[in-house]
């Protein structure tokens, strides 16, 4: 079979380096001659944001940040960086902070330099959302793509390690998902492959030990392939089916993405054994034996004690036909096993109970 | 370990479609607005390229199309980009196609769309090249990435079976070299090899059959992600080995690549046992047993009786001693394995003897 796909590379540049954000912030404003820098950083992380800038001049400093980022307060953003003539804004913390920065790169073309502290996998895509009267609107832009991305993961040891594992779950959903996602192609499925080795060899050391900055680096490293992957790629059966669960059952979006994967990757991996013989040496790399996709996911979760029953979470069997009927309205017609009321009925069915998922082929030697 | 990298990922887009080419250059045009294109192709390509650009309106067509784009040539096309307020070049060809194509983007800005002929890739980086009484001038700027490249594997399949391999070994040595070169990250080494699993499935399929359209669309696809990787990693010790003996001995480049290689990866592959075993991997995944990545490329290069022995193009033992001190030189501190006199010799030894070398270590499970 040939191939047929339209992939877009992002430009960016990432740069890497465990205690290093704050000489890498500094060459980067360096090297583009920014002269009037605004800092965005919510008061929580005032403090790590001053250590990380401690090497260049900042004009100005913004700390209004609100999750979902609300209209109003990138419109106060913007008004700051437009008093102050910025030429560039340094964002330092998590998804709503370089949100913010991206409302304001939306309207202006200010350059940003994003310093994440979680994984939320925001920095590495063109997506911006806000909000406004409780409604949400996204938009891809390529103004808001950061210029460049400075990971440094001590900057992330203040992670709760069960917030850090359900973070990493929820990327590595990303990269099972976007193996069949809509926009799925070679290029991002050889990405999202190299997310998930790196995101599971991480998570079980965060676990070990959350000041072990090798694993905290692992992780920042395969959430960032994640967000690049799935931005690419779009969403797959995995995300429509939690999109479901969560906006229709109010499930929780993080412990619902963390069962829901294994299900969707046990119906899936049957007819696409290449992929799925892939991933599994991706996801088995740390663990030195044989096993299918399926198993070597089974064997992560046990090492995180990761959530594995719907049930836990509220999903009741009577909620099964609707959430089975939603699902199928918005299933891709790219996902490849034709989504049945049947099969979804199963595999919710099993994700409620927990029940083992074994399907999956041997690893591609 | 922790890591410490600087990748700077070039934005791109990447169409691919057998048989497609035309529908998506036409796209292109429309979607960029473009009304004064000029396409430049040489007199041999002429008929292909009316082919490509049929369903565009194209202002004015640039065939003087010379190897290492004389600068000469360049102000040329300049000038007749200037003439006709030129908007879009499209270059249909190989590497001096889009080099000219290059060339003239340097100095106006205008963008590209490349439609690429053979494999190349230089399609895929920022890099440059020109030539003024006998000297090549090289430099980077991402003014000269093309801004889409459309790959289209019917416009391959006349490119000889032996031009073929040669141009493909030559590429997948750019992948192999990239996984210790100077500036080699996880992010080029995850490219890199996706790039060689690509590159050791198609090139049997051409030799089996010229007109395979699928293996010929495998070789573009891991030619494309050999330059994307090796231009962000740079020259490894396998090129720096090649450049030697091609500059100072006059040994003929794709020989002497496909030779090489063997050996490079022999030397290093001990020393950098997970790469090795993903390299393996990657090489075998068409082939389906155990195997270390050595015995995996000995595999290959029996399928495709590549060359194997430097003394049949022109190395003789004499020589061998001067090469090494030319090599040392040039060696990149960046070798997994230290570069001395001694290993270097043997290396060549072998390599110009031909010997089978049997290092490297088995597959990551």
């Amino acid at each position: 079979m040939t191939m047929s796909f339209d992939h877009i590379t992002l430009g960016q540049r990432v740069l890497f380096g465990v205690g290093q954000a704050r000489k890498h912030v500094a060459g980067e404003v360096a090297r583009r001659g920014a002269g009037r820098v605004m800092v965005i950083a919510s008061p929580r992380e005032h403090e790590l944001a001053e250590g990380v800038c401690a090497q260049i001049s900042v004009r100005v400093w913004f700390d209004d940040v609100v999750q979902h980022v609300p209209v109003g307060k990138a419109e106060a953003a913007r008004a700051v960086a437009g008093e102050h003539g910025v030429d560039l804004i340094v964002s330092v913390g998590g998804g709503s902070t370089v949100g913010l920065a991206k409302a304001v790169a939306l309207t202006t073309g200010i350059p940003i330099v994003a310093v994440p502290t979680t994984y939320a996998g925001s920095e590495a895509t063109n997506v911006w959302g806000m909000t406004e009267n409780r409604t949400k609107t996204t938009g891809v832009d390529d103004r808001v793509l950061p210029a460049t991305v400075v990971y440094d993961a001590t900057l992330t040891t203040s992670l709760p390690v069960d917030l850090s594992v359900a973070s990493g779950l929820n990327s590595l959903a990303h990269c099972v998902d976007s193996l069949w996602a809509p926009r799925a192609d070679p290029i991002n499925q050889a990405l999202a492959l190299e997310g998930a080795r790196a995101l599971a060899r991480a998570l079980p050391g965060i676990v070990a030990d959350p000041d072990d900055l090798q694993a905290r680096e692992q992780a920042l490293y395969g959430c960032y392939l994640a967000a690049v992957a799935f931005a690419s790629a779009g969403s797959g059966l995995h995300h429509k089916i939690c999109h479901v669960l969560g906006g229709t059952f109010d499930l929780p979006h993080a412990e619902t993405h963390a069962i829901v994967l294994r299900y969707v990757l046990a119906l899936n991996a049957p007819a696409v054994p290449e992929l799925a013989g892939r991933l599994a040496t991706a996801l088995g790399s740390a663990m030195g034996s044989e096993h299918t996709a399926a198993d070597a996911l089974n064997r992560l979760y046990e090492a995180l004690d990761a959530p594995r029953r719907l049930a836990d979470y509220g999903l009741t069997e009577r909620l099964i036909p609707e959430a089975v009927a939603r699902v199928l309205e918005v299933a891709p017609p790219s996902n490849p096993i034709p989504v049945t009321r049947a099969n979804l009925t199963t595999l919710l069915s099993d994700a409620r109970t927990g029940v083992t998922p074994t399907a999956g082929l041997h690893i591609v030697r």
